[in-house]
């Protein structure tokens, strides 16, 4: 049951801290020397063949992008392998991003495919510290899609747009033969405008910072899972799909007068070894890491900040604000919500003097009613992903392995 | 023959003006009041499902865009509805653009997917007069395909960015089931910065300008028809696929200094009405327009020049440079090598003052080695494309109806 080598995922990667096991560290040692040996592993594709683990969110796409993307396109912008790329034009910094939506169905309870692929972009570009201003749509439609169909999701499209404050101002239509895509896939990709002095990464978390969730986690993915008619289930579950950056907004409001680098430990304020042309007033400021918890959930972006930062992060089970609808369905699903995507969810790594500003500033805005303080950043075990449970155990998160959820964005 | 009405494309909508018909100019009159007032009508896609039509680039594509895209999303920046927006950022003018490639088959003679997906991205930043900067890439992969083959694309992506000079700085990868994609399908987005003080756009041709085709056109379109053994033609043709930023560059460094503003019919130099923020010495020059001729072919970019600029475009076909083993597929397969698409040719519509110094300029360069001035710019009929046939007689050059060439790109 703690043997984990290779195939940590779901629950299987446990650790359990009882008092009753006090007497095995050396064990526990061992398991988390052997994880931490095999990240530290130069990445690898194994698989001849693509499978729809590389799509995941998981270890398998991390893999793939680590083992092709980054290793053919390797440059100091595309490396820190951020939601975004930052992008200094004059003495401008801008952000800029892409997603492909795959969604199945393409409509759904609380959303469509449209407003998923605006949403998207804006939130990626968002969590960057930038003002999203600009998107791109390309189309690829399968010969046959009703065209009705189609004027449903622009209009859901123009309609994200106008609540995000952003402009579709290029596109593209390509279509294919019947067989060749499944209705409609849109790209949106976008470019945001970074206005404040923010420096924002998931290299960014320091011991001591608070990890904080802006509502109910879960709810997008589960939504979708049922939205396909495979389960016997009822839940009146909607997607969360919404724009973030008036959230994002409101938190980096609320936080940019804290003084976060009066910690003993904090790191350099600014980092002259910024891949990108960081104007002077840049700063890391007491939010550190900004994400859109989306495929892979949050467990996965925590994963992502805890490798990227070094640190330990370590949440509270009990305090992951989960509706009872998406706990039933992921029970009966045999799937934890921490792995289930959002699509209108922040995960806010901050400063732990902030942590009380932050919170209060998310509660303050309509979508994040619902944020909690869910864990805090320590030094130990570096780069791994720990869970408290409310049975007063702890087990390691790990990234997923296999695709339980496909195409859910 | 000489009925259009609705239907006009290939070789169909000919207007003859052999001195033996001249004794009926009513009837051209007619005709061309006939288009006129087919083209005027608000567009509307009648279809209720999308067939291939719809991603020829031709008239289905821009009833889809007019109808659809435009009439969801419309803004003053992408209402010009060029191959890129352009935005202000502060002082700096950027262009954005995106394309998503369905190209069958993935590899071809002269390159495939991945280099496709570069170029045709920094050849859309450099018609809008932007030197290419930083792409994005969207990747949808369907289930099964062989990871040798991507790293194939992404390496052809890579030393295609080398060339061009641009760095992929963001992506995404999505996996789709089998058989709800094709492989692979890749989307690029691009950013560019405007760095001279031009103004390229469709709708500023102008009455006595030149028109000029850099090189051989079709090649691209019929290296992938004949890839795809569909055909018992063997010929010894290659994609044209390249990066044209070089080549733009040359043109408008040789044409910066033609005092182009001294022809009596001059438009403002500065159009006070541009959707974006045209810094003051943005200033329209002596080259006009420029586009890179992809779906299509030559025939549709010259329509969508005439048809925004409200000029006539006359071009002699005798001056069209197309290779034999172009033709003579072309004659095979009953098309006309005007409307097949080219990925690495440029449309350049000049001052016919400047003519001679781009045409230096870009035979001075390896990619337009083979330019050709093959027309001019005409006050009447306005929004039309007229051909001068080798045999003395004119044809209407309309969009392309149907698309006769699927997934070229």
């Amino acid at each position: 049951m703690t043997d984990v080598e290779g195939t940590a995922g779901w629950a299987e990667a446990a650790v359990r801290e009882h008092a009753a096991e006090a007497q095995k560290p050396s064990r526990e040692e061992q398991v988390l020397e052997r994880i931490d040996r095999a990240r530290r592993r130069k990445a690898r594709v194994k698989e001849e063949h693509i499978t729809m683990a590389h799509g995941s969110g998981g270890k398998a796409t991390q893999s793939l992008i680590e083992a092709i993307f980054l290793e053919a396109f390797r440059n100091p912008l595309l490396e820190p392998l951020e939601d975004g790329a930052v992008l200094g034009v004059g003495s401008r910094r801008l952000a800029f991003t892409t997603d492909s939506y795959v969604v199945s169905p393409l409509f759904f309870p609380g959303g469509d495919i449209g407003d998923l692929a605006v949403n998207g972009t804006v939130n990626d570009l968002s969590v960057c510290g930038s003002r999203p201003l600009y998107l791109s749509a390309g189309f690829i439609l399968e010969e046959g899609f009703p065209v009705d169909d189609l004027r449903r999701v622009t209009a859901s499209m123009a309609r994200a747009a106008a609540e995000a404050g952003v402009r579709i101002v290029t596109g593209d239509t390509k279509v294919v033969q019947r067989g060749k895509a499944d209705g409609c896939y849109v790209n949106t990709a976008g470019v945001g405008l970074i206005e404040r002095p923010v420096s924002l990464s998931a290299a960014g978390a320091r011991p001591g910072d608070a990890v904080i969730v802006s509502g109910p986690i879960g709810e997008h993915g589960v939504t979708i899972m049922l939205a396909r008619g495979e389960l016997d289930i009822e839940a009146d579950l909607v997607s969360d799909t919404a724009p973030l950056n008036g959230l994002v907004s409101a938190l980096l409001d609320a936080c940019a007068d804290v003084p976060a680098d009066a910690r003993p430990d904090a790191r350099s304020a600014v980092d002259s070894d910024a891949p990108w042309d960081v104007p002077p007033d840049a700063r890391q400021g007491a939010v550190r890491c900004l994400r859109d918890a989306t495929r892979g959930g949050v467990a996965t972006i925590l994963n992502e900040i805890a490798h990227a930062s070094g640190v330990a992060v370590v949440v509270e089970e009990d305090a992951i604000p989960v509706r009872p609808g998406v706990r039933g369905a992921c029970e009966l699903l045999g799937i934890d919500p921490l792995y289930v995507a959002c699509e209108g969810r922040l995960v806010a790594v901050v400063d732990g003097s902030a942590a009380d500003t932050a919170l209060a500033a998310l509660r303050g805005h309509p979508l994040g009613e619902g944020a909690a303080l869910v864990g805090h950043v320590k030094d130990d075990p570096p780069g791994l992903v720990l869970l408290k449970t409310g049975f007063g155990g702890t087990r390691i998160v790990d990234l997923l392995v296999g695709d339980p959820l496909p195409r859910i964005c």
